[in-house]
Parts: structure tokens; C-alpha cells; sequence
């Protein structure tokens, strides 16, 4: 069977209750345990850490989409070359979008992916805070504010950006494996999450 | 409809007859027509001349398999962020390789990919033409020999990587679409090319 | 009076209870609160994630000194040119380390500091994790090894390098300033942090 | 005697007709044969697949000289540090250009060359495809416009660039050298080529 | 005792007289010998063409301030990573500036910076010299004339960058090291240079 | 009558005596006044300085030879896209070599030139002096030596790599012009300097 990444994968059994909670709660949901969830786990306060940042920015209320987060996802991971997170958050822009074509057109050059003008530059955003964080500066946020968003629109795309950042770091280092059930998902009419 | 690419598409009954006659074969075999013919068929001589180019190595006898060499385009592909390769070719490694998720790992970071060391080091090897050319030396035909690769497979291998150099750049500057049709392409059972 | 950063800096009494708790703790520690608390402040949630993910990595027991983990810190954060992180942890380098003169040689070039060799082999680990995640492998383990280091210490510094990284592109979108008050830190005999 | 290449040269005798012929032919007009000619002779499907490449491309009608194309050749052959391209190439600039001085300027920095705006614009556009292929858009399609380049013409300065980055790549990946004649060819009144 | 750099010290009274009175007026002034003249006073001739450009360039009139021209330097320190520099003339630009904060900004990312827009061009073209410098053109100069330079501040700048690339490579290649005393000057009230 | 730079050329009569001895001098030897002599007299501090530090390594004895000397500024200048240093020193490199083909491989591509496995690690250590001098360390040094080179031809090396790394800068910043003579130089038997 191959390895869930280069670390010990816990027993469920064996972890603080919260941690078994939310993995049994994606479990039932996802109808498998993805990857990153029993890697953390092994490491209990930075698996509390990750999720806790991730919810705060994915499951907030914004002028960003379910959708639009995950395409800063992608673009971030593909930036760095992560493929437990092209392949995983791939699988959730697919799903969102309901575009069965848009994870591999941003994963591949977001540039010629069938986004919007608006997306696009909230893909450049994102892209000059992974690669270029040094110059971000006043520029940066006025070709934003020409496509709608708004400042707290800024600091979701960078901090976004930021966190999958560290998590593609994470994932690179420890060769965290993407499911084989996240290939698919999203890709055929009624495929679920 | 989506286009192309940013140039105009012949008619088929306009084109060469050598021309139209290739282009029935692969529509008659995959039941569509690649948009790497039409945005070529703009240009005869230059379809013919790739086209050739592609068939002597990809088609050739060797010590590469049909889904290495696949690989290779893959990998190249990813390197220079060429959304067409990485989408058509990811299809035909997933067929030659009867492996629904190798093209996705590929394209993501072939470092981390489920490949054998002879492959990894033929990878390597290509990402060295592809990206570095300048510095290949007797190191690296030793590394590739250590691994069992005669010097006419790295012939090969560097062909493909510089073949699909060229086409990864022609794609590129023309904003050639991949087709609908092959994202799903041998990611589910009893799919055919 | 020099701006915190480009986002509004919310009131302290304004602040939910956790959040303003641990910025007067801070403050009654340090005598002035350092502007990575109030600019995250804008964000309860993600202040909480990320302090939570701070703690479980800078103030958990291990095999890093703290003045090693804060030498992570500042050599990530040159590397990201992030004038607070620099300016900020330098600081707590000194402190940590008793040593003046360390966090200016690290934050310039940590391969021409005075540090051990087991510490330039956590720096260069750290650096690849920070600039060159794709290619992390087993052999960058077993460098780390080598010196001594366990596969939970490579995970600390793979951990910390990421976290950092997260926080270098949040200062650097959002210009967050350093207190002056950091510069001087550590840098005379009895100052105090 | 210095090697043509890392691979063996096949004797002209042993070759097939059509390349002993194109061969013959080139070694009349030139008074020797090119190395490139004797290196890709090892390979003769892709011997004809590449000089039929090249002809489509470099004898053609259209918008550009022929030494404009040769410009565009050494500037890309530059950029990929290859020898024999730089200096056959340069041969080839100089006597088609009637100008002794172009090839070495245009090899050094053709930002600083004795060239016109046009072909500078030329230029920026043939190094975004040979060096960011993955960016190229509209932008640079309207620069190349606003200096009287149709479309086919931007395609002709992509398809050289693309083609000669796989010659590039060849050369660079064999070793080919280039030929002791052309470094002298069209320095001098009255050299022919 | 710290070496001073990889190459061997020659004792002040076996140096050359000129070589000797230089040295002792800088510690005459400073009450260290900063190790960049007792590195070069390895190569006594090298020595006395350094100085001399260094005289030439930062002891001259002209439209730039003492502490600009530090400024220069550090940036391009930091932008070649040369500690001893950085440590060094970090300590210049405090005291010219007089101001404790700047060198550490300066070095960490100049963007960011407490710099007037003047010297934010300054030093964009510094670093466009520093890093690129293949493309200075037209408007480079067109940019530092629009925050009111001459063509001949243009050439102060660009010759401090370059003289100081020199510079940072010695002090790189020889492991320069910067003494002790240089980090704190500047940095508290009433310390002298 | 193409300019010699971007910066006003002093009539000869109105120079201070020394830079116009200097100046008749090299034009008696070489038959006319290589630009960089004009450019830099703009100068006449920096001219002394410079031509000081060039004759110092240029002229004097030690373990490299002077066309070894000229090896490095051709990679070096290469490296920079500087055309005014690769034309003269090419041309200084084509003479000292007794070798019509050097300089223009050198430019090119040192790694696949045809000099000895020495000049090969002598041209390995100033790339990294030229590009990477922040990491130049013991086993660069040891590389050096393994090929019969002492420390003080590596001083000699590093030196001429970074003074050539300021001449670069100049002469791209200031778009200083190579002579037209200095092109077919040494290229032809009893071709003289």
C-alpha cells in the first residue's frame, strides 16, 4: 500500500478526540480520509493550527467564491510544484466550480485557463505574494480595486496564498500522497464530493 | 465555442490532401480531432515537417516505451507551462501506462511521482535539456548509462524534450486549446484512446 | 507617527478577550506590543490560528535550542526579504543566543556565519524547504542526520521554515512595519527583551 | 582532428540518397559541410524532418529578411548559450545582413545592437517565446502590430524561435561543434559564404 | 581571535609607507582598522586602486548625499549578500543618515524602506544596474531625471553599484569578515563613527 | 558616426596629462582608442582608479597566463551580456591564445570550449565568483587546488572576475560602443594588436 507521507500515520484510536472528530466527519463526508489529515495528526497542536487558519479562511463569508479560493489553491500549489495539493484541491475546484476542466487549466498556466478578467487578476495578485512577496506594493492593490475587490478581497487572496504556501512546503517535505480517490472527483456529471 | 487557437482554422476540404487524409485518420481513431492538427493545418509545410519530426521519434522502434516517452512530453510540458501538452499528452500516458493518475503526478512534480529510478533519471535527464541545456556533459550520459540507457536512448530522450520544446512554444505564443475530450481520457476503466 | 501596516489597527478595548489578553501579556513582557499582534488583530481568527501555530512550534520542547529556531526564522525570512521578520526575530535571536552580533550575520548570509556545522546543515535544509520544496528527498534527510538531527527535528525545521514563509508573505502584502523598538534589542550587554 | 559530435558520423557512402544528395549540395555552395548536417545524419528520418522544418521556416516568403531570420536565430541561440548555432548562425547574419559587426553584437546583448526599432520589437518578442513562452498575450501580439508585423509574421519569428531552441537543444545535448570555416565567413570584403 | 579572511594579514610595519598611513589614519579615526584594508593590504597595489575608486566615488561633490550613496551600498549588499558590507557601511549609512533604523531596512528589503520617492528611483536603478544590467536603457535615465538627477548622478549611482559588486565579490570569495565593532555604531544616541 | 557612449567624450587636448599620455600611448600600440579609454575620461579620478586596478591584474606575474587572464573576462562579460568587454577582450583573448576560434567559444559556452580541464575549473571558479559569490566556500577553493592552481591564483581569478563584473556594469549602464577594429582582431594569420 503506499505510504501516506514519510512520517508515522497515527491510529485513530490513539488521537485527542477533536482530531478523531473532524477526521471521522471527513470520512463520512468525503467517504475517504484524505491525506493531510492523518499526516498532521501526527503532530496534534500544528494539525489544530492548520485546520483552524485553513476554516478561517476558506469557510468565511467574502467577496471571493468557494471556488475562487480553491483556484488560489491551485495556482499556489502549482506555483510550488505540490502535488498533494494540485491534486487534492484540484478535485474541490472541479466540485465548486462545476467545471470539470478548470483545476487542470490552472494547474497547468493560469494564464490561458477559461477564467474571468476579474480572476485573473486575483490570480496575479496571488501569484506576485507566492513568488514576489518583496514588491507587493500600492500597484498591486490598485489592480485589484480596478477589477471589484476590496481591501479585505487583498488580504484573503494574500493570506490564502500564504497559508497554502506553508502547506505546500509541508506536503513537499514530508512527500505527503495524494489520495487516488481525489483524481476523479469532479470530472464526471454527478460525481460527488 | 471556444477557439483553436488565436489563428484561423482551415476548412478540411481546403486543406493538402496529405493533410486531410492524417487529419481523418486520427478523428477516425480517437473520435475527435486534436486541435494540435488544425492550428498546425494553418501552415502545411510546417504540419507536415512536425508531424514527420513527431512520428520518427515517437513511433520509432527503441529502448523507450511508448509510456516513457510520454513521460518525457509530460514533464516537459509541465516545464514550460504548456496547458495543451500537459492535457493531450497527460491523456496518451494514462492510456500507454494503464494508469489513471500517473500523467497528473507528472505534470505536478515527477520528483515525487510513482516511477521507477531508470525513469526518474530519465527525467532527469530530459529536465536537463529542457531547462539547462548549456550544461549537459559526460556526467550526465554516465548517469543515464547507470541506469541502463544506451546512448541512443539519450538521443531519444533529448529529442523528445527538444521536440516538445518546439511544440510546448508554438502552443504557447498561438494560445492553443487542448480539447474537451481528453481531460478524461484513460481515467476511467475500459476508456479508450 | 509611522503607520502598523496598511490594514486598520483595531482598538484594544474593541478586541474579543483572548486576543486582547495575549496582547497585554505581551505587552507587560516586552513593554511595547509588537505590530505583528495588531495587525493580525484585524483578523481575530487568524490571529488566534496563527499564534496557536506559533506556540506549537517555537515554544514546544525538542531538539532546537530556541536561539536555533529563531536563527530559522531570521535566515527564511532574509531569504523572503521580509523586513519585519528579520528586524523582529533578529532581535529574539540575540536574546536567545546572548549574542549580539548573529542575527546581522545571519540575515546577511548564513553561510558565512559564526555558527556550527550541525547548524549550517539545519539552515541548508531549511533553505531548500524555503526556495526549493519540489525537491526535497531522502538525501536531504540523511544530511540532516548526519549531524545528529532526528526525522522530528527535520520536521521542526521544515515546520517552522513553512510557518514562516506564511507570515513573511502576510508582512510583506499587508508592509507590515517593525517597532523601532526591535532593532536595539539584544545588541548592548543587559538589555533586556 | 576535432569530433563533429558525441555521436559517431555515418560515412556520406552509407547514407541514404536523399541525404547524401542535400549534403552534396550544401558542400558545394558552403566548401565544406556543416557539422550539423554529419551530426543529425545519424538520425536520418530526423535529419529530413528538421531540415524540412528548417526550409519552411527560413526560405520562405513573407514579412521578414532573411537576415532578420538569422537575427532571430542568434539571439535564441544566445539565450541557450549554444555554440554551434551562435557561430554558424552568426556566419549566416553577417553575409545575408552584408555586415561584419551584426552577429557578435546581436550574440552579445541585442538590446545594445546596431539593429532598428522593428527588429527589436522582433527580438522582444522571439526571447519571450524562447524564454516565457507560458506568458505571451495579446500585449505582445499588438507590440509586434504597432511595428507593422502581421499575425503570420509573429508566427514565422515563434515557429524560428521554437525550432531553433530544439537545434539548440540538439546541439548543446551532442556536443555538435561548430565548424572551424564559419567563424571567418562574412568578417571580410569579398567572403563568400 | 577571528580570522580576518581567508587570506593572510601582513603586519602594519611590513606594509608600504602609504599603505601604512592610510591604515592608521582610519584607526586614528574609527579605533578599529576595519578588515577590508587589512584584506587588501594583501595585494598593496589592488589596495591603492580600490581606494582610490573609492575615494573618487564617495568622497566627491555632486547631487548625491553621503548617506545616499551608503544607502547604494547597502542595497547593493544586501542584493549580492556580502555581510561584511552590509555590517560595514550599514554602520556608515546609521551615522551619515543619522538615523539607527535605516541600514537595517535598507538591507532587508529597500521597498519597504523609510526612503523619500527620490531615493526609492535611486535605488531601483542601483539595483536594475546591480542585477540586470544588460537592459539599462532609455528609460532608466528617463526615471531618475523625473525625480530630478542628472546624467551625471546616473553615473555616480551606477559606478557605487559596480564598484561595490567588486567589492562584495572579494569580501565574499575571501570571507571578509565584519569586525565587531561596526554593528553597533550609529545605533545609539551620541555614538561616534 | 556611431557615439562611443552615452556619456560626452572629452576632446584629448583638454585631459589632464597623464590620462592623455596614457591615451596616445594605447593608440600607438593598437592603431586606435578603444572606447573605454574615451568613456572613462569623462572621469579622470575613475579612469586612474580603474586602468590602476586593471594593470594590476592584468600585467602582472603570477600562475595564469595572459591569455588565461582574458579567458576569465570573456566568461566573465559573457555572463553580463556586455558587448563592449567581449568584443575587445575577445579580441585581446584571440591574440594572447594565438587562437582565431577562443574567444568566440569562450562567449559562447566556456563548458563546451576548447580549452584544458584547468582553464575548465579556473572558468568553473569565477562563474561562481560572477553569479554566486555568496556561496563560495573551502570545497571552491579545493577544486582550485586539485588542479595545480595556489591560493593566490585564486585571489588572481576572483579579482579579475570581479573587477570585470564593474567594467560590465559601466560599460552596459553607460552603452559604451566596441570599436569596430577590435571585431576581426586575431582572426586572421599575422593579424596584429
Amino acid at each position: 500500500m503506499p505510504s501516506t507521507s514519510r512520517y508515522p500515520v497515527p491510529a485513530l484510536e490513539d488521537l485527542p478526540g477533536d482530531l478523531r472528530a473532524r477526521i471521522l466527519e471527513v470520512q463520512e463526508k468525503a467517504g475517504f480520509i484524505p491525506n493531510v489529515f492523518l499526516t498532521l495528526a501526527h503532530r496534534p497542536d500544528e494539525f489544530r493550527a492548520f485546520f483552524t487558519y485553513h476554516d478561517a479562511l476558506m469557510e468565511k463569508e467574502g467577496g471571493l467564491s468557494k471556488a475562487e479560493r480553491e483556484m488560489i489553491v491551485v495556482a499556489t500549489s502549482a506555483a510550488n510544484d505540490c502535488p498533494y495539493c494540485i491534486v487534492a484541491h484540484g478535485a474541490l475546484l472541479r466540485i465548486y466550480a462545476k467545471n470539470p476542466l478548470i483545476a487542470d487549466q490552472v494547474a497547468a498556466n493560469y494564464r490561458k485557463a477559461d477564467i474571468t478578467p476579474r480572476q485573473r487578476a486575483m490570480l496575479d495578485f496571488a501569484m506576485k505574494v507566492c513568488l514576489d512577496s518583496r514588491a507587493v506594493d500600492d500597484a498591486d492593490y490598485a489592480a485589484l480595486r480596478a477589477h471589484g475587490f476590496s481591501d479585505e478581497d487583498a488580504w484573503d487572496i494574500a493570506a490564502i496564498t500564504a497559508l497554502f504556501g506553508l502547506s505546500n512546503r509541508m506536503a513537499n517535505a514530508t512527500s505527503m500522497r495524494p489520495n487516488d480517490e481525489f483524481y476523479l472527483m469532479g470530472r464526471v456529471p454527478r460525481q460527488k464530493a
